[in-house]
């Protein structure tokens, strides 16, 4: 455990009367569990951060052996666990998982008492392991809160990563601004490329192909939402919809490499409704606003109301005004970024040290503007990294609507 | 809940007791959750399956409102749930998920009582959310077991899609047998493709720029296992790793599209050792065996136990005869496949109905050989539905170690 953040560990085990920290998740992947494992890529598997002691990686399966030797933690291995009797005793797969950590604790030298944890299984399995570590004297505190505190001290390298994700998702945005600024349109509007229509799907695939070649996946796919899909923010986009010139396009992407990254523009080929430009103009006009307003010490809310004042006095529903409404600015105004997609700082109301931001917090701001009865969308969301007396931008793309201007 | 399980549920709540089955997670994309939910894709959502009752499909975030329409299950909405009055009130995640899942059940006219759960949070959410509602009478019941059975029968569209997505990984393989069969070989034995060393990453690459044109994600890398790598089963490979004339290389690939599937096939290019030859031709004589045996009502054990008996008079160690060797044949014959990688049927031994083939299952055959000290891996790897009587293939790839004779 190299990461910055591990001197925040032992304070909070001590403050909450735990022995250790179990992060178990039944692949390594898992975001709870990523951060400790670096590049090893493993099945069920755990670790234990014992307070004031060396943090162990357990594996359940000697062919996994090179995979978490990958991973540069000390390891417990399948025999240290005993993995082999329990299942020779045809133990269930919550049996294997209990009686292993069992054993894995018992090997860091943490003996029975509050155990703070933290992981992905099914929450059956979850209960069923609990219950059974319950009987030896166990008992469990929840560690999702440290973990994301922990988590936003980024690393060197962690910033790194983000800065080697963002700059291919740059390049897959200019891919799409360049196939939207030199599609023909068609008597009845639609764009066509190659003499085919273009559709979602076409830049669907064009930016996975992109990404996979840099060996970034899409865990949750991306939105690529045209005007009335567009205009549900979280509509993800029907591939065989055939584009239109003068209507809106979200294009949001957030993929991972070893962390997330997440950025949105919108386009719209040809002449925009006045609306539509209009709208675009107030966006950009609330993310200059949020950007020279965040800096380390601010609350994300406090952004989020500078935003709300500013497009409700150029007339639009805010979720300040109007909480439930549909149209106008409908969400928050942006997330931390991460080992997870939203990570804190929050930018919810009430959120207290969740939602301030700190030095080095990862960020997004994305005001957007929606009309659903009209058929349009649009949002702007770059990337900032906090400091102490502001943000560093992340996202060096032009915002203009129009993609024969990028 | 459209699907041809969805009759298997309602008996077995009865059975435990159980008023409703509830399934909850922080993604739709979680593999307990996505046999439920069709195309949509969303964030934070549970199902509620009342005994005998429609199932229900809960979304958090009105911005999801069309995604989760698109799942084609009736709807909780964030209004029916209160999920704002939630929010409102400062409540944790925790909470939130809580009071939307007892305000659910309240909705579907499920009263407290014996409640069936599975599906992915992080484990203090899963206990944070459970002791909430155990305080208002609710007791949790591990739905695995069942969920696990219900995905064992495979409806005619979940068979469609994992032809669909096999046919992309026979491609796939193509394309790297094309790829090997055409480099040339340095002077130190090296492969070139282009000019530049043909390495892993370079084979990596083009495999997941084909998957990504087909929207398959690979939510856990593949492998691709050179020699040494290949020699341990599970090590993913390094991506600057220059491939080499004369050296095993293990090709094991395993994407999703909706469900996943599963293949693996051993390269060599020119002279393979003597005693790779020997081996892979026991590899493919085991498969042979094996899906000869493989039908509904026999258990896979028995079919492991069949390998095992002609590997170890082929003079292999085997899991039955040296438990711990890494040496030989060192893992299961198979494994189902379909919303998870790994399903039911399992092939360990003891494994009562879970470990018996029925029909419509999908399996995986996988027999292998390994020889860590000398560097060579083999492994061979057969998609097959189960039927009444044998297996229908639905890999339909050469198995040869030559790529030239692809």
């Amino acid at each position: 455990m190299t990461q910055p953040w591990s001197a925040q560990l032992d304070p909070w085990l001590d403050q909450h009367g735990c022995r250790a920290l179990l992060v178990c998740a039944d692949t390594s992947t898992d975001p709870w569990l990523a951060p400790f494992v670096g590049a090893a890529r493993l099945g069920t598997c755990f670790l234990i951060a014992p307070r004031d002691g060396t943090p162990r990686l357990a594996y359940l399966s000697p062919m996994e052996r090179d995979e978490a030797a990958a991973s540069g933690v000390e390891l417990l291995t399948p025999d240290d666990l005993d993995v082999q009797r329990w299942a020779r005793d045809n133990a269930s797969y919550e049996e294997i998982v209990a009686e292993s950590i069992a054993q894995g604790l018992s090997h860091c030298g943490v003996a029975p008492g509050r155990l703070a944890i933290a992981g992905r299984l099914s929450a059956g399995q979850v209960l069923g392991v609990c219950r059974d570590l319950e009987t030896d004297g166990w008992h469990f505190v929840a560690a999702e809160e440290i973990l994301r505190r922990m988590r936003r001290a980024k690393s060197d390298d962690d910033l790194a990563e983000i800065r080697r994700v963002s700059a291919v998702v740059e390049a897959a945005f200019r891919d799409v601004a360049a196939r939207l600024a030199s599609a023909a349109i068609a008597a009845d509007g639609t764009l066509h490329s190659a003499d085919r229509p273009l559709t979602v799907g076409t830049l669907r695939r064009a930016i996975a192909r992109r990404f996979a070649e840099h060996e970034l996946r899409q865990p949750e796919r991306n939105i690529i939402g045209p005007a009335e899909e567009g205009a549900v923010p979280h509509t993800t986009g029907t591939d065989d919809r055939v584009l239109r010139a003068g209507e809106t396009l979200i294009v949001d992407l957030f993929p991972k490499g070893r962390l997330f990254t997440d950025c949105t523009r919108t386009f719209c080929v040809d002449e925009p409704p006045e609306v539509v430009t209009r709208a675009h103009r107030d966006v950009v006009d609330a993310l200059v606003l949020a950007e020279s307003n965040a800096r380390a010490g601010i609350e994300g809310w406090s952004l989020q109301e500078d935003v709300c004042h500013l497009l409700d006095e150029r007339g639009w529903p805010t979720p300040i005004s109007e909480p439930s409404a549909e149209r106008g600015y409908v969400h928050g105004l942006g997330h931390g970024v991460g080992y997870a997609l939203h990570e804190n700082p929050s930018f919810r109301e009430f959120q207290f040290d969740e939602g301030r931001l700190i030095e080095n917090d990862v960020i997004t701001l994305e005001p957007g503007l929606y009309d659903p009865e009209a058929g349009w969308g649009i949002r702007v969301e770059d990337l900032y990294r906090v400091t102490a007396d502001g943000v560093e931008p992340l996202t060096t793309l032009p915002r203009g609507l129009d993609p024969r201007s990028w």
